[in-house]
């Protein structure tokens, strides 16, 4: 079906029309362009711009397209520019002429908007689903490894000893962040553009508030121009989607590197495992990896939508058509991702021994100097005694003498810092890696689990 | 001074000493890094770590290096790599050896991460606060222009009339958005990392919650770990940024196409103008241009930080160091862009006889079809008969036989359609065009700028 | 078929494996990887490790697949997680048990690299081929409009006069620079991974020259840890194809503009232009829009690409996966973008009419300052002056009595300067606008495309 | 100094100013905009646009202007916009009104472009210089490896016994290819814009070609419209700094992981390690963290510059402005990166005897399975038998028997696999491990590093 044509004298060449053809990517939106035509021609009739029963005739027939794709025997035909054109082709056979009168003072400016919306909405949600389960699998391993003792790193170097549990939670908390980013642009993207018409508003005498509320949004747009032209609903779904693979990406980035042998802490199910077509001995961790890049591509995702929408003036341009691809993939990406993630974290073999035979005596060299702190040493003083102390070997293998010749602070008593857990246990300010802090982390993590469920 | 080096027998080389430094960027958050520093050192005297004298004299010093800052008068020193060496170097000149007990319990892992976090909340209060004298500007020129017509454009090609009032306001709405943004993310960065130290949580019995709130955080970060390595604040600031830039882009470049010569319906007050080295008569609209420009380096800005996080494995690595320096960039920018956007539309010069010559007879096609409907002839159909009307040569001047000849329903009163403002007061519904629509959404925005008041 | 699995005790998990799976996107280099693995057992045969008669059988096999996929008639079987798999699955079931040699010696790390370098050298001289086509599109209406005036812009202010061929063949001179760069590149992908094997090289006695110039390649590639890990050929892909795109969106940016009603200087022929589903008169440049857009998404590409790279250490991991979708959706933008510009400035409507009634004597002041140059003004004074006879009203109108009461260097000759065509003339410096200067970029373009011919 | 004015009323708005002005940024041009300058007034001299004597006057008193630039001396001035104005302003100051005739037949357009390729010509330059350093130092540190045994990695998982010297000399080649595209940037920016004017090419009869041979150009540029808003080179620029990056943060990453004390391959010299201030034994990486933090950055800068890029209608837009702090920032992260890295790898600590211990008898899978097929059995067939032989426990404990019970084509010379330097010298290929092939790289590399020297 043409939507236009009546002062065109040539016909499209044909690779402009592909070019132009946005089908391909916006089929994905047909239930959402159903349902939003059905309730304009609710809307169209309340208005009393349609008669009561050609409405009815087209709400029905609509039905019918509905459930043509519902069934997987729609069938596309060659003239299908878009979803939207497909949709009302069908809905002609189907009805006839009526059918003619559903674009009444709509313009496909504001139907592509809604659809796009109403997707996006529907998407949110799949996401949060899905974030919660994350959260749940790091919670879960949490528990099990509250007091699991390994070394905490910084810069990839073994700083102080800390709990597999904390490590575990501090991504729960930055999901944590994750969730209440969808939760607001979910809440953003409420918003209806229908009624908007092309850009100047509709003509006809529509209930815009009603409509909004018919299709499950919180509100109808205050302004159609802006209302056309807004994408900002799609660049935070992509800034979400990039900021929630950057989270997941550096779960993956630490899981890669202590799933080595030489690290060796951690090992992948085989059911997350891949192996290689060439070394028979290889169990790699693929999904990680993939995590990893698909981070990249997320980010990608991102950075093209802003620069597209940066080139545009004000009210609508054919720019936009570029929209929905992004957003479609980063979805797709997501919607494996998350579960493929929290698989991997629900089964991941964990390896306490291995943990605690890299504890070594370095990682308390912050005891040591908290220790001169005890002893009215000022903290810059104690740091650099210690220092002088870690020269002279092992920590924990450091004749007292020795130290006592840096420092005649050191005493007998320094002894009973070569204790990891003590050491975590002096960690228990609100936040800290002790295990009764871990075990409050815990308690709260659950409870917001629960609230969300 | 050196914070470490105890273990280190070897000078650093020079370049990689200057490669290390940040002193260059985090220099501007002395006041931050002071105000932290006072914070921290009554929390260690609340908690007894300190003697009350002690703390009390810690804090008084820095309150004389605050002072230093303030007045101008601080002297960095050929060691201070970065702003908490230099502030600690100073403090030690000016109190003695007590000064070095001030690190006690903290690392510069929860300090650099307390320092940021105020900068920005503070940033984000500055940028709130500018939004809102671009969105007063807009409204103040719309309210002068709510009866203004001028053709409304899609795809560049003039669409249906619109009033200029309308179309200033979809600016406004536009960055309603951006202001529910920045305060989320405003609201988001209120969390306090100080008491996480290195990464495990500090060893010394603080009470976070008070020393969060004592530095107008709204609660303490649940985890030491995740609190030292969570930059979602910076890419929030980022993001927000980008998007901002992207919706002043687009008022710039309308703003460009209207300047020209060619549409003549806006000219740049001088003040805001720039002209040429070589053509004496060139007015030039720099500023918008600029503006344009801008939000492509701010898109730079956002993608580089994510690209950046995206590497990191989890807790806390060096290559977070690079999180300042576009943040300020971005801020920078925008600290000036949005009054200099403010101005700009403040004094734009409207020439509504140019707008008013601009509407032809080709934008009330959609008047013929919408008449058309009401003749019960189904939309799509009217929409062909007009395309075939249009090719006769402009509407208001075809014969009415010529009409009819192409449909009986073409009658005498279609000559009651050539009338731009009768056409733009049909868009009556929520958020058209119509002037009752436009006076509608000013009393919304000015309720909304009064509260923010 | 499973390439893996001797040493798993589990299945994959579902999802994993579909995460895992990439037949979606390198089922594209079906051909390239038939091709690559027939040069790859006839190396093995050369090199002895294969009987002459078991590499023979194994070809032939592979020429079987290829004609499966060229006729369309290939099936992938519910195991064909990769191309790879796919193409040695259907080799096993053609030839049975020594199908099972192919993958002798090679490992699907070298395998992929040159798949996707073997595509990527295609696609290049695809791209270049469409890109050739371009400029004689431009060529083309450049020499028919060598002399039609128009104003040039700044700042899309009117600044002096120019020819649209001028116009025209700026942007051919911008292409001919992204000629370069893909030829660059299709050079530097010319280097062959194969032999590589998983990272470390293969341990059979293949002559990799020998094997690289059988399958196009200029050279083996020197190291194979390199060889497996590098895909500077795909960054340098969507690098050049950000770039085109840009230079083709600032192409479609101007022709938006030039096409508005209000500039009315060029029109789309209506085979490229697209109308609206609402408004009936509208004739949309939506092919140059999308251009605009599609330049941004594939900015996204280059990004998402570099980010994924930023993340790996040396060697191969997973992340590379994620390397081929954002290099054949970027490619199969520019394969319908690149012919319809062409079509589009082929059958652009050019109205010099239009043109011409947009040259108003101000873009003359330049000529004016350059008039008192010539009377030895110095050009600053010049500048100046011209600006004060500039406020007096149009140029052309202005007295000269009241020119001189600004400078007595005003003479009656002055009135010679109103002549835009003799200022075009003036501009007669190599890469001037001078009908002569724009004949002679003419020829040079024209010579350089009938070199690539 | 102000270049314009005439036109206008009012003065300009002090913050538009100040978002106009690009002193802070293009004062780093300082030498570039004064010998292009130079050579402008030659080229008028030579035109006889200006007498001999005027010509060298003002040549003269720019070569003042240089020489105060050159001592420190130079004195900016309020209304200083830029270093176009600021050394016109005080060329003036010199040498008094003729210095206004500098500016004949020029425009700031054509001047800024060509002070911006004369500086990033000769940063190329520099960054080629650095570059061939960090090679060096790989080759020098390969050298002495060349025979060094450790794992290499696929996936971080170990894969196969490789040569120290094999995976530094990797990323030698991946450098290689850095060298040739800044070169053929270098060469690709060396093209003169200087005689464009503003936009549509000088009206004076300079010999362009001979400018641009004066200034070191290649040749003049083709079309002046095209030569004032190119910034091809600036795009170049900044991919080049974001692959190169991404090239270095991939060794960056590596050495991290190297350098855990889980590894233990690697140390950093004290001279390029860093401590902690709140834990005392720790020696971090930070230039390798900063390196590969740094690599995001910079492809944020390119992300930038081609987001704005792509705004850009043809011809020159303000917007242009933003080319240059990108690629100056670019140019600075590098100028420290690259020196540093190379003294990070010249320095580093290499532990061969740790290596050693990381070299299990897994990596030599491939050769079981290679042995099997020396017996002819099929690979897939070898693969799959291995991987059952794996489950049994250590390859190289494994008795034969339990080996035969899997297929008796295992015999007794097995035995003799267990060997991993054998395993490194059958991977004798071009570009394999094997001693001999590293040496061979070696040898072309020292010949590549000699003939740039």
């Amino acid at each position: 079906m043409k939507l236009w044509g009546g002062t065109f004298d040539e016909a499209p060449d044909a690779l402009a029309y592909r070019y132009n053809a946005s089908l391909p990517v916006d089929q994905r939106m047909w239930a959402q362009d159903v349902r939003g035509s059905q309730a304009w021609v609710r809307a169209l009739g309340k208005a009393g711009v349609l008669a009561a029963d050609e409405a009815a005739q087209i709400e029905a027939g609509l039905e019918r397209v509905y459930a043509e794709f519902a069934a997987g025997s729609f069938v596309f035909a060659a003239g299908d520019e878009d979803i939207h054109t497909a949709v009302e082709r069908r809905l002609g056979e189907l009805i006839g002429p009526v059918a003619g009168k559903l674009h009444t003072g709509r313009s496909r400016n504001d139907q592509v908007a809604t659809d796009f919306r109403l997707w996006v909405m529907e998407a949110e949600g799949r996401v949060l689903a899905h974030l919660r389960k994350v959260q749940a699998a790091l919670v879960e391993q949490a528990e099990a490894h509250a007091a699991t003792l390994l070394p905490g790193y910084t810069h990839m170097q073994r700083a102080q000893p800390i709990t597999f549990g904390h490590w575990l939670l501090s991504h729960f908390w930055a999901l944590e962040r994750d969730v209440a980013r969808w939760q607001a642009s979910r809440a953003a993207a409420a918003v209806c553009p229908l009624g908007s018409a092309a850009l100047a508003g509709t003509a006809y005498p529509i209930d815009r508030a009603a409509l909004a509320a018919d299709l499950g949004f919180t509100r109808a747009a205050e302004n159609s121009l802006d209302a056309i032209g807004d994408r900002d609903f799609a660049a935070e779904f992509l800034f979400n989607a990039a900021l929630l693979g950057t989270h997941l990406s550096r779960v993956a980035e630490a899981l890669v590197i202590y799933a080595t042998a030489e690290f060796g802490f951690v090992s992948l199910a085989d059911a997350y495992s891949s192996g290689s077509s060439l070394m028979p001995q290889k169990k790699n961790p693929d999904v990680l990896e993939l995590t990893r890049g698909k981070a990249g591509t997320l980010l990608g995702h991102l950075t093209g939508l802003l620069a597209m929408l940066k080139g545009l003036a004000s009210a609508y341009d054919k720019d936009l058509q570029e929209d929905k691809a992004p957003v479609i993939a980063a979805f797709d990406a997501l919607d494996v991702m998350l579960p493929v993630i929290a698989g991997t974290i629900t089964t991941l073999k964990v390896y306490p021994e291995r943990m605690a035979a890299a504890l070594d005596a370095a990682l308390l060299a912050t005891e040591l100097a908290d220790y001169l702190v005890r002893k009215r040493v000022p903290f810059r003083e104690a740091h650099h005694l210690v220092g002088l102390v870690i020269k002279l070997g092992p920590l924990n293998a450091t004749p007292l003498a020795a130290m006592q010749a840096i420092s005649p602070a050191f005493e007998a008593d320094v002894a009973e810092l070569w204790d990891f857990a003590a050491a975590v246990e002096r960690r228990a300010a609100l936040g800290g890696t002790s295990v009764a802090s871990v075990r409050a982390q815990l308690a709260e993590a659950k409870a917001r689990l629960a609230a969300a469920a």
